[in-house]
């Protein structure tokens, strides 16, 4: 037995402020509730669990849907699991991109076959909803996928046009909300969105390895036509429904068997994360303690503190002021400064994170998160004081002094 | 706006005794772990916390594959991931199937696509390797695939000739070690095993939702060639470095882009499940704290003294004993005894939680884990005791007193 056992090492957690678009920091209340110990994933204490995190989430999610429930895994997980159920090879859809995420529901509705059409528009700015419409008319696509909050540029697109016209034309409306779900109002059923993706590490404040989604009956519809209960479980019944369907490409993301899972009949499909599911539980309760509308308003503060400091300070704000994001605020890196060195000494020396951004954006801004738990007074001051420190030390100027005024003067007219 | 704002839960976690094969209980300081607060995904803390889960790994996996690293998914999302990337359409796996989790590598291999060849014998034994080998000469698989412990049945593959084969034969050799890894010795390296599915939730004792795999360069071969850079962040050498590929079908499971975010690259794919990748760190340290063989030495104690108690009830052992998994003990569920009522009073009188089995197994047989934190003394007889008492209270009978006796005289042998 060849064994080394050089390697055994004491975990070791420094303290964060994290003001990056996520993961973000956590309330002390989920951390607890992740220290509980374990139950089995039959025992009635954890399918009350289950139940229960369904029940919230359909609040959250402004939705009577009956499909609301996590997928285990990370955002993009709930992502290819809808599309997963939805495309088959050849199907058309729609994508209108304005940063990363865009193109990440392509290159996942490319794997799983559909016909892909494209729309763009420059990053840094949404689209006129009349244009997406305008093109669905054109395309005629099966599906037409959206993000709500684009956390690489910090643009929010109004939904609140398209999903209707969707509706009216028969087309499904697939909508990545990963960076704004709890943080910004979405109300599902009433802008006809027919599928959500949630997110965990960004406004719902807990640890990623979890994401909500919901969807509605017209969705569900397309799933049972290719459901398929797993050979090893499967009764006689189950075969013959099966027969003559076109499973699900993927077993791990068939929504036809997490629906088994996530129903009374409890047919097991895989172990469901139990600490993940306390911590999507507390997270929610949480979510339901402050309320939405107080919760959103929190939001919308924040951010606004955080821009009039970035200002005062003499910086710029990157993108079209129109439809900025509450959650995500992107800063213009000056001219003849390194965006990374300026991150790295806010981290060395203030423990305060900022995230860059992707692509085309990559040092070009940095963007700072007001999200969930981080969302608060003394983060928004920790991080521009802090910023301006790091930004003098990077030989950068700035306006000394003025960011913090000018968001405690935010702070002070909405208290 | 629509929100009703009905439900909102308190977290309620009765304690109980685990005897499942998982989730079992997970050590206090694996909780504890757990409620650190987080860590940015590219915070050097946290890529160093990442590392460190691979040197572990390595230890754990007793290999010398650079790749060994966590999927952000239950169990069954490493099988998955693996497949993903060695399975294209028309290629042949062959799978010998001993129960249900042998029927799950053909249900995950046909949504990719292979030709699959199925062998069995019947649930309670196992394969003769050479009965394999010489399958695997008939049929000349591109991929055979293995379950090592097969949960369903509580039976234990031999694999040490397997795997010499599939090397000279130019076959690559894939096994479900999750309910073993941690619990049995696996020699990766010295077996031959070109990819491993690891567990969380059973032997390493952490919560589900994360799956620790490892693979050797010749699987990493097949992940490179079919290599793709998300677009929205690939560079002009990353896609000129893709063009004639075929991707893997999954976008989340796509390994070339897991390595990439696993690699000194850091490039983003997903946000890695912060709080279980401590609860891996500190699982890990454990075992290895534990040492190898010792966790080895208590799983194969306790899982005698259960079974040597069971006998000595007057109960039956399921299956043939030489191939018995020392973390799963099945039982023979006596004649005219309900054995969902006897669990029933286990759990609601005891708070021990055992469990069924699936499929043609469902309701004849009894699985008790004795899988990490739950493999101990106490727990084996708690789980004696509290059983013949559940018996009793069915109307079964059973030899009274004489289980916890037989296992103690173990343990005292052992000791």
């Amino acid at each position: 037995m060849t064994q080394s056992l050089v390697s055994s090492y004491a975990l070791s957690v420094p303290p964060r402020t994290i003001m990056s678009p996520g993961p973000v920091e956590v309330d002390p209340r989920v951390l607890r509730a992740m220290s509980l110990p374990m139950l089995g994933q039959f025992d009635p204490a954890f399918t009350r669990i289950m139940n229960e995190n369904m029940a919230m989430l359909r609040d959250v999610f402004q939705t009577k849907n009956h499909w609301a429930y996590p997928i285990d895994g990370t955002s993009r997980a709930g992502t290819e699991a809808l599309l997963a159920a939805l495309i088959e090879p050849g199907d058309k859809m729609l994508v209108p991109i304005f940063g990363r995420f865009g193109d990440l529901f392509v290159e996942i509705g490319e794997r799983y076959g559909a016909e892909i059409h494209t729309m763009s528009c420059s990053w840094g700015t949404v689209f006129d909803q009349d244009e997406i419409i305008s093109e669905i008319k054109k395309v005629h696509p099966k599906v037409v996928t959206l993000v709500h909050g684009e956390t690489s540029t910090g643009r929010m697109q109004p939904l609140d046009k398209v999903g209707k016209a969707c509706r009216e034309l028969g087309v499904l409306l697939v909508v990545d909300a990963v960076a704004t779900f709890c943080g910004v109002s979405i109300p599902t059923d009433a802008w006809c969105i027919d599928a959500l993706i949630g997110g965990a590490q960004k406004c719902l404040s807990i640890p990623s390895g979890i994401v909500p989604i919901t969807y509605n009956s017209r969705v569900e519809q397309q799933v049972l036509k290719r459901k398929k209960v797993e050979r090893g479980i499967a009764s006689d019944e189950d075969r013959r429904a099966a027969e003559g369907h076109v499973p699900i490409r993927s077993n791990y993301f068939d929504l036809g068997q997490l629906q088994d899972y996530w129903s009374e009949r409890r047919l097991n499909h895989h172990t469901e994360a139990t600490s993940m599911e306390y911590a999507l539980h507390e997270g929610l309760h949480l979510v339901l303690e402050e309320g939405l509308e107080n919760r959103f308003a929190r939001h919308r503060v924040n951010a606004q503190a955080l821009a009039a400091g970035i200002e005062a300070m003499g910086l710029e704000l990157f993108g079209d002021p129109s439809c900025a994001m509450p959650t995500v605020t992107c800063v213009t890196v000056p001219e003849n400064v390194d965006a990374d060195e300026v991150r790295s000494v806010l981290l060395k020396h203030f423990g305060i994170e900022i995230a860059g951004s992707f692509g085309s954006l990559q040092g070009k801004i940095w963007r700072i998160g007001t999200m969930g738990y981080s969302c608060r007074q003394d983060h928004v001051l920790a991080v521009l004081t802090g910023l301006e420190a790091a930004l003098i030390r990077c030989g950068a100027s700035v306006n000394h002094g003025k960011g913090p005024q000018a968001a405690m003067d935010v702070y002070d007219q909405n208290s």
